[in-house]
């Protein structure tokens, strides 16, 4: 199994399709529950064979309850004049999400209470929500705020909040065995691209990818609105989570920013060494953030009752670019070159936990003779057959059935695919066996 | 249970009273046995319910026995026109500590075999003993020896050196349970301040303060001579050992210097984490030293028959500051802000000593809806707020029976007592049971 | 028992006798196998009661099987003028090693495929083999070879590869346990100094050295072709190997470089501590090397079928310095006192072995009384004396049965030595007895 037969595309091809999938996303009006919701998912299914399911409002799910569906039509503001002084259909970022409906006319001072702008960017529109208080307001620039006249105003929210469902998307895919690496990304959000369009295309792009390969792993895809969706997922699906051997949060994976991955709960899980390794051997900058129970779904994930070895790998950590939940996360701001090479990254973790198999050098006591099966001296160029023979030793001496590749990897500082390919040789010259 | 209920004093008042019980005690001239002993101890126990007991000489304790009684009334030196060139009364520092009585006339080549000063500090008297070798001498500045002219000099010690007993007290106070904090103080050097009058002042306003609370912990409060007191204690006591579950050594807490945390022979053990993280939160300066089987009575308690958890705390360590062990070491030296902020530290320690428990989460599957019960978002100003969410989150994140308070608060870089904040309004919420 | 008792040579005739040697055997053509290695173990012979042994070609050793036997008598190439254009009675590193027999007479063109030299260092002959693929060739400088004009030359080796034997030398030193340290160095490398005459010549004069003590370890002692020999050795021996507690390859240890110890596969045995104990108290330069499954011998030992404690001691790691595996490795480039420094850092590591003990304190509770048995307060000069105090609290603190000697100095910081003078002093004064 290579995960790098890219044949289908290049690395330019892969991360413009990727943006033309944010892109046709872009313009839905999103929320936790509702329509933006499933046609979002509708989109995602002419890439991957999606299963799309309904959860009731008032399901029971652990300490929650699914909540009332949310739908906007329209929604604007109006001056005395009856202009449009904020207007739904130019963003919909400006109806405060799961904004109650409403019509009514009321004096500036009345309507400033429920209006939310940023004084220190004041150009661009802030993205804020009301789930679990009812409540309605608008969002604006602070340049539209500044310019509201004293006068009366029409307020017009067309939107509403009954009974329904929370609609996820899932897409599973059988592997060789049921141990089952788990993606997850948040579908709730409107008009903003980094968070989480990008994850949303990642993940439909990498199901695509590894849908036409033959894996050892089984992978579930979840699309699933933040919080909800997976405390909603985990609760249903309780007897599938041991199942789940790994798995990573997918978000903000578009911006400039470098790599950053944060730790499972576990600390030092394989998705976490595997990450590292990965981030590690990438020539590019990145870091490592410890676990913290603030964050996306990997709160759910790592509660203490699941503990599961879930990981978020991401470029820029949410709340730490000015971009992040305002108007300014928008289709400029994340770019095809680093969507491909975040999947890229995700991708490289793949292939490590597909081949971290732990093998048993099957002639333990001194070195076998290597030359007499063209296993050494015989590679091509000389820092590149330096680089083989060492990993070929490092191989042998490691393989007594308690370290696996990426223990070798590690302890050898060689990269993993280096590892990986003298395992296969020996391997093949009969060196190695499975444990 | 709060320890900081401090209703009875300000911080400065608290010095104050702490420099005025140093002062009382002062003048008094002790050694490891005698009645400079036991009238200081009569004095705490103006202060405390202090338990006071004797131990005849030639008791056996361990590999030691305990020794004769020294007791001196008055010694001096006359030269030859009479007049007193050292004298007793003026310091009891001046004579050699444990010194037989002697009634001679001798050259002055004779006496000065007899005679200690410090060359390096021509105007302090230095502090010796002479416990388990008989001998005589007089300490004495060194300007005041090289003043000495030629001439027959008179030496006089009215001292007895007899069997009497050792004199220790003991103040135990009982809390929920037998578990208990040992709080250990030598109580054996005449008039030096710091070492170790500051240590017998702290221990005893940290006993009175405990006896007005409703503690978890039982306390045990030593006051006793330096090494074969508490060797003595040990020995008397050994069926009470297994009980003690945290200790500390109270000395030299009232110089200018910075906290200093030796650590018990056990390295990791909860007193010493507790301690560790107390001066790491407490925004001064501090050091941690590693555990080292020379210094006061955690030798004792650190053999390795024993191994209690038992470390000390002081402020600049023994023999660390010129002033130790001589007569600069006075009522001038230790200052009524530092015995105060010595004090406040080693209540922070109960404090957490006394709220660490494991708390188990009731809702560990998904993080519970914390909106719907008022612990999400509704906390005060903002930077406290986010605080407060954080200690919130890491709590339930953490609490899955394997985690203490403490242990939480260093994973999160969070200061207990916002930890247990946190952990006290989930409890009151339902979200946390104990263990 | 006194590793260091001396008597016979001081540190400058040590390390002129250990040159010696090495002049005595630096003129002879050693391999794998054949007379050179005869010759060599005879020069031993004289020093130490070798045992030489002679496996048969074509025994299997593991995956291996004993090769044929090399012998070389003359090789020449001259040019068409009769000159001697390459001689092997100049130097014998001008044969690459195990060539087969060939007379033969070619053009410059073709020769120039079996010649070897050195561009970068035109002056200097490089070593080189052809152990496992049958050829021939000659190794000149850059020089030489750019000399060489056209025209027909004549090629002459009279070699012989044929059956034979492999031939070993060992010598085993009876201690009071069956329990072994294992030196091994390897004796293949035709005229090179410090790989490895200067590895032979120590653990020579270290075997005559231990021959004349009583130990407590026995010691083995092998002298073998490298990875063949050790490999022969393991095979042979599989019975014996259980017992090797201990083992340092030895090798380049003549040369001025620093002390380098590569540590075993293990990382953290015995071994690697003591080494690491003693360059670190060395008051030298030196560095520690992580192992990996490149280089000596140790690449057998610590194969993952014997895993044995096995390290190496060298100066200069091999490949490090310029002159490896050239004609300037030779008589000037290792120097007495390098040889006699190095023999003391390995005598000083068969001395903490030999007194790594553990002890028990027979009076663990509290301390014992230490002045009535002369063991406090009686030392020396004042910095002595406290270093002496505080081993002697160290050892008697730390010895509860889970401690060696090498336990207590790495956590005291003491150097070894000072720890076992201070144990011995409390064995003879009954305080601590063996575990």
């Amino acid at each position: 199994m290579n995960i790098y037969s890219k044949t289908y595309e290049s690395n330019e091809q892969l991360g413009s399709q990727m943006h033309q999938l944010i892109a046709k996303l872009y313009p839905i009006c999103r929320s936790i529950t509702g329509d933006g919701v499933r046609k979002s998912l509708y989109i995602l299914k002419q890439y991957i064979p999606l299963e799309i399911y309904e959860v009731p409002t008032g399901t029971p799910v652990f300490d929650w309850t699914v909540p009332k569906e949310w739908n906007v039509r329209d929604a604007y503001v109006k001056n005395s004049r009856g202009e449009k002084v904020i207007d739904f259909q130019k963003s919909n970022l400006h109806v405060l999400n799961y904004s109650i409906p409403i019509q009514k006319k009321m004096s500036l001072t009345e309507l400033k209470e429920h209006l939310f702008s940023m004084s220190d960017r004041p150009d661009w529109i802030p993205y804020r929500t009301s789930y679990y208080n009812e409540n309605w307001g608008f969002c604006l620039t602070h340049r539209q705020l500044q310019e509201l006249e004293e006068g009366e105003y029409e307020v017009y929210i067309d939107s509403s909040l009954e009974a329904g469902h929370l609609t996820c998307g899932e897409y599973f895919l059988q592997g060789e065995t049921d141990e089952e690496i788990l993606f997850s990304c948040h579908i709730c959000h409107p008009s903003l691209c980094n968070d989480n369009l990008s994850g949303i295309s990642l993940a439909t792009f990498l199901a695509k990818h590894l849908s036409s390969l033959s894996l050892r792993y089984s992978y579930r895809f979840l699309f699933v609105p933040g919080t909800i969706g997976s405390i909603t997922w985990l609760s249903l699906n309780e007897s599938k989570v041991a199942r789940i051997k790994h798995g990573l949060v997918v978000a903000g994976v578009g911006d400039s920013g470098k790599l950053t991955y944060k730790k499972s709960r576990r600390d030092n899980a394989e998705i976490d060494r595997v990450v590292t390794h990965v981030l590690k051997h990438s020539g590019d900058e990145y870091a490592i953030d410890d676990f913290s129970p603030y964050g996306y779904d990997e709160r759910q994930y790592c509660s203490p009752g699941f503990n599961l070895p879930v990981g978020s790998l991401t470029r820029t950590p949410f709340g730490r670019y000015p971009e992040y939940h305002t108007s300014a996360d928008n289709l400029e701001f994340v770019k095809p070159e680093y969507l491909a090479d975040s999947l890229e990254k995700y991708l490289a973790v793949v292939d490590i936990l597909e081949n971290n198999q732990t093998y048993l050098n099957t002639n333990p006591k001194c070195e076998p003779q290597l030359g007499k099966r063209g296993l050494y001296g015989t590679f091509g160029g000389t820092q590149d057959k330096k680089t083989k023979e060492m990993a070929t030793l490092w191989v042998l001496n490691l393989s007594d059935g308690s370290h696996s590749l990426l223990d070798i990897s590690d302890r050898s500082g060689l990269e993993f695919q280096v590892i990986q390919d003298a395992a296969d040789a020996l391997v093949e010259g009969g060196l190695l066996s499975n444990k």
